[in-house]
C-alpha cells in the first residue's frame, strides 16, 4: 500500500525527491522531513539552487561540457593549449582530469561510450562533432581518455578508425599500468601484462 | 582536496544538496548531473516542491503534527474521536499509525524522546503542552505510543508521572509482544517474557 501523507504539499515534495536516482519514497520522506526541521532559508536555498541549475546551465557548443555560456570557460580560455583535445565519456571525467592539475588542453565530452548491451550506438555520442573539430585542422593531438573497460576500449578503437585518416594529428591514449599505490601481487594479469609491454624508461620518471 | 567544479551554479547546487542527511559531495554531484540530464520541467518541479514545502508547511498549534493550516486536518476533523490522544515521537509515527487504519483519535507529537546521551531533556519536547491538553478536561484516554527502546520507555514513564495525577484520564500504552509473523524461537527473551506476562484471552482475537 502506498503510504498516505498528511498534506498534498509534503506528498508533492516526496514524489519529486523520489524521482532522483537511488532515492526511494522512504528516503524522500526522510529528506523532506529534514528540510522541514531545518531553517527555512536553507530549504529555500536548496530549491533555488536546483531551479537555477536547471535553468541556467547549458552545454558548451564546442566541447559539450556543461557551461554557463554558449562556449565554456575552458574552450574560450587563451591560457589553454588549443592544439590538444582530450576525449572523455562525461562531465565528471572533465572534473577528474582538471583536478589532476596535469592537463592544460581542451576537452571533448562524448556523452557516453558505445555499448550495444545498453543500446548506445556511435550515432548517439558526440563523435561526428569530434571528427568536425579534427577536420578544422588546428589540432595536433587527440588524447583518448575513456575508461579501461570493454565499452571504453571499443569506443577508443571506433574513434581511432574515424580519425586515423587525418595526418598531422597524433592520436594517443591514457597509459594503462599498475595503479599508483597498488601491490604487484594484487594487480590483475592483463594490467600487469600491458604494463610490462609498455614499460617506460626509469629515468623518465624524473623528467618534467 | 576539495573537488573543483566547472561552474559556480553547479557548485552551489552541489553544496546545497550535500547538506541533506546521508548525501555527501560525490552523491550530490551525481544528483545534480542527473537533474541536468533530465527534462528541464522536472528539475524546476523539484525545486518548486522543496520551496513550497519549506514555505507552506507549518506545525499544528494543537498536536504539533505538520499541517498546511494553523490547526491540522486531524485535530479539526469532526469525524475523529476527540476524547483520545495518541502520544508519538515524530511526524512519521503519525503516518505509520494512520496507515494502520485502526485509530480514529487525535495525536500529540512530542518532537523526540528523552535522551540524556543526545542532550535531549523533557523541556525540549512538547510535554508541557500535552499536560495542558489533559488539563483541558475533555480527554478520556492518553495512549503512549513511543518506541520500545530505553529512551521511549523513559519518556513513557516521565509522561505517566506527569499525567497520573489527573483522574478520569486513562493512560495506556501500545501492547508489547511477539511481532506478527515472527517465530517464538527468534523472539528475544525480554519481549517473550512480557508477552507471557501480558497474555490476552484467545477469544479476544475474534472480537471487534
Amino acid at each position: 500500500m502506498e503510504q498516505e501523507f498528511a498534506s498534498p504539499i509534503l506528498e508533492a515534495a516526496v514524489t519529486e525527491l523520489s524521482r532522483l536516482p537511488g532515492i526511494g519514497r522512504k528516503t524522500a520522506l526522510r529528506l523532506a522531513l529534514h528540510i522541514l526541521r531545518r531553517d527555512e532559508n536553507e530549504g529555500i536555498a536548496l530549491g533555488d539552487a536546483i531551479i537555477n541549475l536547471r535553468k541556467n546551465i547549458k552545454y558548451c557548443s564546442v566541447c559539450h561540457n556543461i557551461s554557463e555560456f554558449d562556449v565554456c570557460q575552458i574552450c574560450s580560455s587563451p591560457k589553454r593549449d588549443h592544439g590538444t583535445v582530450c576525449v572523455v565519456e562525461n562531465v565528471r571525467d572533465v572534473m577528474s582530469i582538471e583536478n589532476t592539475g596535469q592537463y592544460s588542453g581542451l576537452y571533448h565530452v562524448l556523452g557516453g561510450v558505445i555499448s550495444p548491451m545498453d543500446g548506445i550506438g556511435p550515432d548517439m555520442l558526440q563523435i561526428d562533432s569530434l571528427v568536425e573539430r579534427v577536420k578544422g585542422g588546428s589540432l595536433q593531438e587527440v588524447i583518448l581518455a575513456l575508461g579501461a573497460t570493454m565499452e571504453g576500449e571499443t569506443t577508443n578503437f571506433y574513434i581511432y578508425r574515424k580519425l586515423c585518416g587525418f595526418e598531422n594529428v597524433k592520436i594517443t591514449q591514457l597509459a594503462r599500468g599498475v595503479a599508483v599505490g597498488n601491490d604487484i601481487e594484487y594487480t590483475d594479469e592483463i594490467t600487469l601484462g600491458r604494463s610490462l609491454l609498455q614499460r617506460t624508461l626509469f629515468s623518465d620518471t624524473f623528467k618534467s
